[in-house]
């Protein structure tokens, strides 16, 4: 009997591979693309940024809430935020797909157009150059990618200083604004504020501001995936510094959710000072630097020693997210 | 109340990567290690080979044969594998593991002595140099391996050609092996050839065979991860070429197996021809060049067209691993 849909098991893994692959964008950089044992990728620097992170059906995602684009996209956002926080420009992705064999290769062909859109619109001279595709209960995504620093020193997270401008690109607290529509299950919410869930489930980071604030001179950066708390206080420790962030500076982010937070008895605050997942950058820059266009400030690195966080001089808890729990 | 035994979960994200952090080796190519946004790996050829992975629990192995400081040493092999197949050397690796929550961190930090071991024995220069934690249902291993060609040229698939040597490096069939025995049960059988289950569990692919087959001016290469039969088939499939196979040649991988074979009644051929996860590596190369010590002669290319393999000349069906089914 012919399978009137096929499926990963029924194609099998070289030719759902080779659906897939077809749909990807070409690296400019690779030298050697897909379908040999390893790609070659061109690292014209003599060095590469390397950064993986994985995203797990049912901890990370929820399959009603994500499609498979949806997924392709937010794999692909949230790596190359990891290299953009370097500094660095996103050259190559290669991207592990474990997926139940009924997954239905629409489903996989979905996410592959998720990659390549991901990669067009975000870092267009990045793309997916090699993978692997296997059989799992669940749906279970690994991604690598990697970045070139074009003859910058990398930015790391534990230069910041005290005295140091504490700025942010990109948006805070819309990506947990939307996890918080899905969670609600309220129906008008979600259609009212679609923007808000769209950007939890397709993040859209400022990649290009991480090479503009390398170029600025940034002192320290990360990608603020768990949240401006939790990840202040890893620029902090790492750093040995303590940051104080400003309330005013945060009105604007808090002004934009303050409908939503309303529509679902939430409270916008917290998304902004705690909500993971928007992989936007935040950086820190010497008090004489002009911020890149793109970053905003919201407060000041203070004095070393003890690390500590607060929020208009008070002491502010970590809140965000601990993936392991 | 305190949990007498530590999880991954009792000890948060950040302490469990710590303890499995500091049993690495160092990568001499790391200028950033792990702990930041991304690593930064020397690249000092000015290209990188880059191949990812992944084993998951029940379809790749099982807990109750694997144990954590395996599953480490074998995530590291079977990766430098697909980077010595390009005629790379190793240089640096990122893990991605997702274990539940519940998963004790002794055997974190026993797939973490894997990892270091397997390094240190297999390809000394490369290290892991970041990687990823997170929970789910399933144990899933990630890995991405990555190489540098030291000014050579990649050995590609592509490249075998009429009259080339077929040639192997490395075991054929004891991986195989080692799973019969492990799926058959018989605890003597299993006890008696415990060097098969061996590599299995642990296997020893010859990676400084990669740079040697590299350096030789092999036309083709790949690492037999499916088993000789269907790896053999992807070389001439990537070459437009046919391939033949003798089976005298065969006849001291058999030898070696023979007996374990007969233990378990399985027919020792079979694992030669279609056994996989040996991951030692098979090249042509022209018949002028004389093998590098380590490579043995199996078989020759044959002329160009439809890609066939033949064994002794007579048509050779294709067995082994297909990772989807």
């Amino acid at each position: 009997m012919v399978p009137s849909i096929e499926t990963i098991a029924s194609l099998g893994e070289n030719e759902s591979l080779r659906r897939t692959i077809s749909r990807l964008n070409l690296a400019t950089n690779a030298l050697v693309g897909p379908g040999d044992d390893s790609a070659v990728v061109a690292a014209p620097d003599g060095r590469f940024c390397v950064t993986t992170d994985t995203m797990v059906e049912g901890h990370d995602f929820r399959l009603d809430w994500s499609s498979g684009f949806d997924l392709g996209w937010k794999a692909i956002a949230s790596n190359v935020a990891d290299v953009a926080a370097m500094g660095a420009k996103p050259t190559a992705l290669v991207v592990a797909l474990c997926a139940p064999g009924n997954t239905e290769v629409a489903w996989l062909e979905a996410f592959a157009d998720g990659l390549r859109e991901a990669c067009l619109a975000l870092a267009p001279e990045a793309a997916v150059v090699g993978g692997d595709l296997t059989t799992a209960q669940q749906v279970f995504i690994a991604v690598t990618a990697h970045g070139d620093l074009e003859g910058r020193q990398p930015v790391l997270r534990s230069g910041a200083r005290p005295g140091d401008v504490l700025a942010v690109g990109g948006t805070l607290g819309k990506a947990a604004a939307g996890l918080a529509l899905l969670e609600s299950g309220n129906r008008d919410a979600i259609a009212s504020y679609d923007e808000l869930v769209g950007v939890q489930l397709r993040p859209q980071p400022p990649i290009n501001l991480g090479v503009a604030a390398g170029l600025a001179g940034a002192t320290a950066m990360l990608d603020l995936s768990d949240g401006l708390s939790r990840d202040l206080a890893r620029l902090c420790k790492a750093s040995g510094v303590s940051a104080n962030i400003e309330s005013n500076a945060l009105q604007g982010y808090q002004a934009m959710l303050e409908q939503a937070a309303q529509a679902i008895g939430a409270n916008e605050v917290n998304w902004v000072l705690h909500g993971g997942e928007d992989h936007s950058l935040l950086a820190t820059f010497s008090p004489e630097v002009q911020l890149p266009r793109g970053f905003k400030r919201i407060g000041t690195i203070e004095s070393a020693g003890e690390p500590s966080l607060r929020l208009d001089g008070h002491p502010l808890e970590i809140g965000g997210w601990d993936s392991t729990r």
